[in-house]
């Protein structure tokens, strides 16, 4: 355990730039020995904790900073995880997927959301390229964010590796994604729902200019034209992936002269909306309509029918970034410039045969 | 935009101690020249993305490191919130109201979980305070995270500032707290089962030893005693906030001689489970038994019937610890060493009159 010695030669940096109390004057306000204000700062135990109060308010009282502590230790490598949002389990699965990563590799993750706009109390709005710049951070995660080309640029110039997870579009040919095999769980999604009978199936998906909404209509529409079956235009709805959006979209599918059996929602929270509408409509989930949903968040879980996903492995996403990043920080090659983990079909109660 | 300058009087460090590389040796690794390396070091459009390639590679290979961008310059302070999970509704919540106030102080934010034992690679387990006093952290915000009196005191001598978010004992004088009137919501969750006519109110609470599962207690005792109603011992059971446990101390309660007619269960996750040992026993949510929920996570919207809950403003609690945190950075006392938002009786469609 480190000892305060009060010698400079420490080779550490302290905290502030305004001359450090000496113990006398901690001592003197806290109205007690000098010896008393050291086994505090020694952490002993021979000190009551009613002295222990007095003598930390008088080292916070005069901004006492510890000898021996810097800010931040070169030795110790911090890296960013910036997302679109904090809130929420996709954010929460990546962030844990990536912390574990990172705390095998001994490096420390800094997280943050991008913002746009001034903020209420007018400290202006820092773009995220400036944070980790300004902190020099050792590498970016990106998720569910598009890196601009001048954000990209600048993390160039400073040297600043950067990963994305799941990126909007395809990003350039020298920047690393972590994605899952958007194509494959829907094509399989699709084939579950061709294996029971449907063949009225309709799709839900992302905004079209997105790469993993394309990706996963590629992969229905695959399926639909392995099994033989054209898609008529009406069947493909495009939402935003929030649960009013997917309500929306179903409610249209609902009012069809010949509406679908079968619906492929590309993410969970939109299967949820579709739920709510499908309810409204007075249509029964499977019996009446099969719904297949995708991401396999927590959430998905909870509703009622249980609903069948596709299940992206977020937190084994959020590792292999980390783990991608720490290559490129290291100054090796990335193993892949693209990397695409394998999502799984989750089977539950949202889908059934068709009579 | 920052430039490079190749002159070592920039007054930050550098990243490595190995020689830096020459933007010749670059140049030659590339097969380009030494002014192409310097337009893309310098972001210049006017250079094909094939070359820009090229050069990126060289540039890692070489470990090139940029002079001018330190680690961390001491003037960005990082903080740390540790959890003792990363994953689900109530870190993220939690870590998205701390971040938010933290990108108005212009702090960042590392976040990771508590661990025990070594990890798998044998990296060893790294104590989280090792980790925030290697890394020399402003101050710490932990969640559900009980501090042991040793780390305390190493946080101490190394004079980093802690708050703690629902201690779950009472933490020593010194430490400050932020939380939720956990008696109150308790007790108005409790009289709103009354006033629908409940009389046979369960409690399924959290382990007696936990500070805010005492007060649930007590607040469920309080609005019971108001109404003039004995509470017999077999009405109070305590699980361990998670599904399982729930649906294990309401199975319990269905079979008691005389079931209850409501329940009260402190954890929206353990109500969910609850949800299930009510199906399972051919009771229906609230037609036969009304049921209120704690914490307000999203699930709780997600769940059919959707929940009734006593909601935590966790976002505020995170806003809350980072500010309290940030007057203790500066120097000053907290405004109060107990900090208690108030709660909020969610009422949706779990809870019905009794007939």
């Amino acid at each position: 355990m480190p000892k305060i010695t009060g010698r400079a030669e420490s080779g550490f940096v302290t905290r502030t730039r305004t001359p450090r109390p000496t113990l006398a004057q901690i001592a003197e306000t806290a109205g007690v020995s000098i010896s008393t204000v050291s086994k505090v700062l020694n952490g002993r135990d021979d000190v009551s904790t009613d002295t222990r109060v007095k003598v930390d308010s008088a080292l916070r009282q005069h901004r006492y900073t510890r000898r021996g502590v810097s800010l931040s230790p070169p030795a110790v490598r911090a890296v960013d995880l910036v997302m679109s949002g904090l809130d929420g389990s996709w954010p929460a699965s990546v962030a844990s997927g990536l912390e574990a990563a990172a705390y095998e590799a001994g490096v420390h993750v800094v997280i943050s959301k991008t913002r746009s706009g001034a903020s209420a109390n007018n400290h202006g709005a820092q773009d995220w390229v400036d944070r980790v710049v300004e902190r020099g951070s050792a590498g970016v995660v990106l998720g569910l964010i598009e890196p601009a080309p001048d954000q990209l640029t600048r993390l160039r110039q400073a040297q600043i590796p950067i990963v994305v997870i799941d990126p909007l579009s395809d990003p350039p040919p020298d920047v690393v994604s972590v994605g899952t095999t958007n194509w494959a769980g829907a094509y399989e999604a699709t084939t579950h729902l061709l294996d029971r009978g449907h063949r009225r199936i309709a799709l839900v998906t992302g905004p079209p200019h997105h790469l993993y909404a394309r990706a996963r209509t590629a992969g229905y529409r695959s399926a639909m034209a392995a099994a033989g079956i054209d898609v008529e235009p009406a069947m493909i709805r495009y939402g935003t992936y929030d649960r009013a959006s997917g309500a929306e979209q179903v409610r249209a599918l609902c009012e069809l002269p010949e509406p679908p059996t079968a619906l492929f929602i590309c993410s969970d929270h939109m299967a949820i909306g579709g739920y709510e509408a499908l309810a409204a409509a007075g249509l029964r989930v499977p019996e009446d309509v099969s719904v297949v949903g995708f991401d396999d968040l927590p959430e998905a879980r909870w509703v009622s029918p249980a609903l069948t996903t596709v299940r992206q492995p977020l937190k084994d996403m959020g590792g292999s970034a980390l783990r991608t990043l720490l290559r490129l920080m290291n100054g090796d090659e990335p193993e892949s410039p693209r990397v695409e983990l394998a999502t799984t079909l989750v089977v539950r109660d949202s889908t059934a045969h068709r009579d």
